[in-house]
């Protein structure tokens, strides 16, 4: 499978993964590591890639791994084929911080409508604190023919 | 200069840059171009760094940038020996789209508190074409001596 | 006219206002003073209706004034026979306050899509001091036959 | 007890309804019906008070109840002759609907820091469906003596 319109609940995570390359994804070193319908969850470590100068986890990497993590998953409750899905607001509170290791995310629906999904996202460090929480809304757009 | 808790208004701009070397500004290819007191600008690009596996920048892109931006501001308005600068919330809306070249960033301070800064962050495509408008909320926080 | 679905940007700035009776805008004290396409003023007293029991404005009638306003604001870009306006999130910052007198309001419309409107909203007291400064995003429905 | 900086945990609820008196809660219909530690529940009728002209229960409506209920719940947590709460920031995804009866909402400290408390609020219709989901940030602010 080499498209992202082919992924549906049943796609294997490595092959999810796999679709990551030469994106946003692999240059902050998000993996998805369990799927379910409206559910996600996956990791991002706090390194290089996504740390502030001073060493600590970005709140703009949190952001990213947010929006990351609910745009899969509404991508796993349509017709791929037939939609596309549209992050349009996103909203977050940072409250913790990651120093090191991974931080991980869990996605959770809030409210499926035909035109807009409503997700929560929850970022947790190494310590199983909470580092952010962001709600986003995404629009399922129909694809022109 | 090696340190971010160093930088000011007068700062050159290549060492603004030079300071997010192993960071996520590096991962996302962001650079800074022009700081004034309450207002940064910034470049990004939209290629594998930043781009959703589509091809289309990722709105988690946008995200981070407008994060980066208006933390870059706020350490540029106080004593960054007493103080640092936490992002506490972000709210954006993704009005459009972004394929190729570059999206130019700009913060913009709404509101200058003792404790919190408010910044709006408007991304545009290369077009002019707006892509995202944020608002972030940073504390300004008085480091343990 | 004594229906909602007939405005539009000619209807007199009275009959708008006379529209509210029996509603939350009558609760608050809204008045609309100015419309046009794409911006709606309004104000808004600071007084028993609206105040927290400290006599200050409460945020929470901020929050409403401006979903008030960028809720007309839409309605009068649309034809209301055939559609309708759902507002779907707001978030603002609070970053001033009020005492007394009225607070005016200037929504100013972000983003036009087909399905979507984005609204900036400021709110500024009697001194003319930003009070408050949200984005609201309205969905245009279409009325089931 | 006539004064808001008097309130506590302990204080019964009828004696913090009655500070209500004179206020946005009053203009709204607002009742608190239980309070803990970090925890909120008040009901709001769906009547002239919150309607928009069409009948159905304002989005402005419920962002103010979901302010007053978080609000309340910061002023249970801190002393509040020493203290006071600002709300500085709300964002919120209206999902539901509420034509008639009373919306219950609920609120729940996400967060509890020495600045800063953020609080998640659900507000539901009298079918138990989810009206409005918010998430308020305030600030702990110590009064000039």
């Amino acid at each position: 499978m080499s498209d992202i319109s082919q992924i549906d609940i049943h796609t294997p995570i490595e092959q999810m993964n796999a679709l990551n390359k030469g994106s946003l994804m692999e240059s902050l070193g998000i993996e998805y590591t369990a799927v379910d319908e409206g559910y996600v969850r996956a990791q991002m470590p706090v390194d290089k890639r996504t740390v502030q100068p001073a060493g600590i986890l970005s709140g703009g990497a949190s952001l990213a791994f947010a929006e990351v993590l609910g745009g899969l998953g509404s991508s796993l409750l349509i017709d791929n084929q037939r939609y596309h899905v549209v992050g349009t607001q996103l909203s977050a509170n940072h409250v913790g911080m990651a120093f090191a290791g991974y931080v991980q995310g869990e996605a959770r629906l809030l409210h499926r409508g035909k035109k807009t999904h409503v997700w929560n996202i929850d970022i947790t460090n190494q310590d199983g604190k909470l580092v952010s929480t962001a709600r986003l809304t995404n629009m399922i757009i129909e694809k022109q023919q």
